[in-house]
């Protein structure tokens, strides 16, 4: 056991894109366990795009991430020490500190059955990932057969959990992403019935409207911005709008660099909703959907990709890489 | 009975801002009652904001208006000839054409009652208008006691109606309205906590901060634009946006002139709703809605409000005049 390790913090507020300066990186005592405490060894962190609402000081659906202490997120961990009820050599879930090493109260930590799926695949697919998907496609966007549902940042953790869970409900799916090989995944890996690489189509509107001749039923947004404004031109009658991210906007240093067309109007002339959510929000149905999503990945409906990252030095990048699109499905690090 | 009458006609669709010559005078028969038919005589006739968007040739939630042909709306009228069901001298509404004397099929009108209320209450507060704010602000906004409600229009048909609901049950309800006469009745007659004047105000963000200390649970939207973008920056968690009407935006030649901040981001962090709707989304409840509206004016805890302008010829000018923020209640004109 080292006495020392590595830690990342939040060494200032990042200004528009974040950069490798926003991080530091500490050397601190690997800690001892207290009483009702256990020590775990990070194996997986898990990186997201809502972190950077964290770093930012404004008032967002989680607490910020404090100046100059470790930054935390879900985290994969062996229990490197007995404790009353984990042991030694038990796979663990929580969320903890960007760090090498964590002594953790054992309720705050969570076994995982790594006979159903990969220990990180409660990182994704089977945790808050695939949690968000199910809960936001389902009990707000409500896909019915035959229905066309867009999902933006269709690639991604989120987006491809999304649209694999719209094809197992009977609808037509239409993802856009941001490279040719994105797309080509989308489509002959998941099934997705039309996928529009949004960085080279020459009118973002005209591809959309031409791979959904039907018009929009529900549009899972992971993204804001433009590509947002295109999708708001389409929406069928009572069409449903999951808005679970906004990451071309995570970035703006003021509402002046996030301006676009008005929905009201759009909205009122489809009689559309738009939801704000958090899979935080479902918290009291969890279970269901943890049960319903292990069992579409055993059964190979639900298919769980990761891009895996080596090294803990690398979780600064990894993370800046997410606002580049350079992850297809989860992003992880394996420390 | 004369042998011939006025109709308005749509001469051409409006660029922009709505003006008197997109609307011909024509002088037409007054037509002979079909089998089925009754002729009745124009008393009042509704004008309303939603309107604007029928005199364009693009996708909204009811056909365009033809062009030179008669507009139509909401109408009060006479029956002056017996037909099966209906007798000379009975007060009906229905959807007619803007002109003098019609002929009707008895089964497009309805008989009011004028025991309960003014005959022209059924264009207001007893019908469309009432209904709009009964089923958009408690199907869609749901207050609950002690919330904050911020209607905006609030001096409109729609919108006063909204706050007196609102307050109904037991919300503080916050009004924007456009003069200081309008604020003066929403505060004096309507018992609005708080009213806000958006054209006399120096900075509306603030006034808003100010008005509502606890944030906004519900956002009754009857204008969208820059008031709206700024009630869209104090949402509490789980705040509720009704999207009634846009009139900001309904004279926009394009996008381009309707841009604001996007609100992904807003209804992620307060995993707020926004939703359009129009009143017959809710027709199978209209009994529902119009029983209690109308028991609600009978106790005195609703009151209509109505701006008459007097005269067939003026229905123009009292239509343009909303957009000018002119009525004070329901718009009507007494033929």
């Amino acid at each position: 056991m080292p006495e020392t390790q590595q830690q990342i913090q939040l060494a200032r507020r990042p200004e528009g894109v974040p950069v490798h300066d926003d991080f530091r990186f500490e050397t601190i005592s690997v800690p001892e366990p207290k009483d009702g405490e256990v020590l775990v060894k990070t194996l997986y962190v898990s990186v997201d795009p809502y972190m950077r609402g964290r770093m930012q000081d404004t008032k967002s659906y989680v607490e910020p991430f404090a100046l100059n202490e470790a930054l935390t997120g879900g985290v994969i961990a062996e229990v490197i020490s007995d404790g009353a009820k984990l042991k030694k050599g038990d796979v663990v879930i929580g969320t903890l500190a960007w760090q090498e090493y964590s002594a953790v109260s054992e309720s705050a930590l969570r076994k995982v059955d790594t006979g159903i799926a990969s220990a990180q695949a409660y990182l994704g697919i089977l945790g808050l990932t695939g949690l968000t998907a199910y809960f936001g496609l389902l009990d707000i966007g409500r896909p019915k057969k035959g229905e066309t549902v867009v999902v933006s940042g269709a690639a991604g953790a989120v987006g491809s959990a999304v649209g694999q869970i719209a094809k197992i409900k009977g609808a037509k799916v239409v993802g856009i992403a941001g490279s040719d090989e994105k797309i080509s995944y989308l489509k002959n890996e998941l099934q997705f019935d039309e996928a529009i690489n949004y960085k080279t189509a020459d009118d973002i509107q005209k591809a959309l409207a031409h791979a959904c001749p039907d018009g929009v039923d529900v549009y899972f947004d992971n993204v804001g911005g433009p590509i947002s404004d295109a999708v708001m031109n389409l929406l069928n009658d009572f069409a449903r709008i999951p808005v679970c991210g906004a990451i071309s906007s995570y970035n703006a240093k003021s509402e002046a660099e996030d301006m676009g067309p008005r929905v009201q109007s759009k909205l009122i002339k489809s009689k559309a909703l738009m939801q704000g959510f958090i899979a935080s929000d479902y918290s009291d149905r969890f279970s269901e959907g943890a049960k319903q999503l292990a069992e579409w990945l055993k059964d190979g409906k639900l298919h769980d990709e990761e891009t895996v990252t080596e090294g803990f030095s690398n979780i600064p990048d990894a993370f800046l890489g997410l606002f580049k699109g350079e992850n297809k499905g989860k992003q992880l690090i394996k420390v």
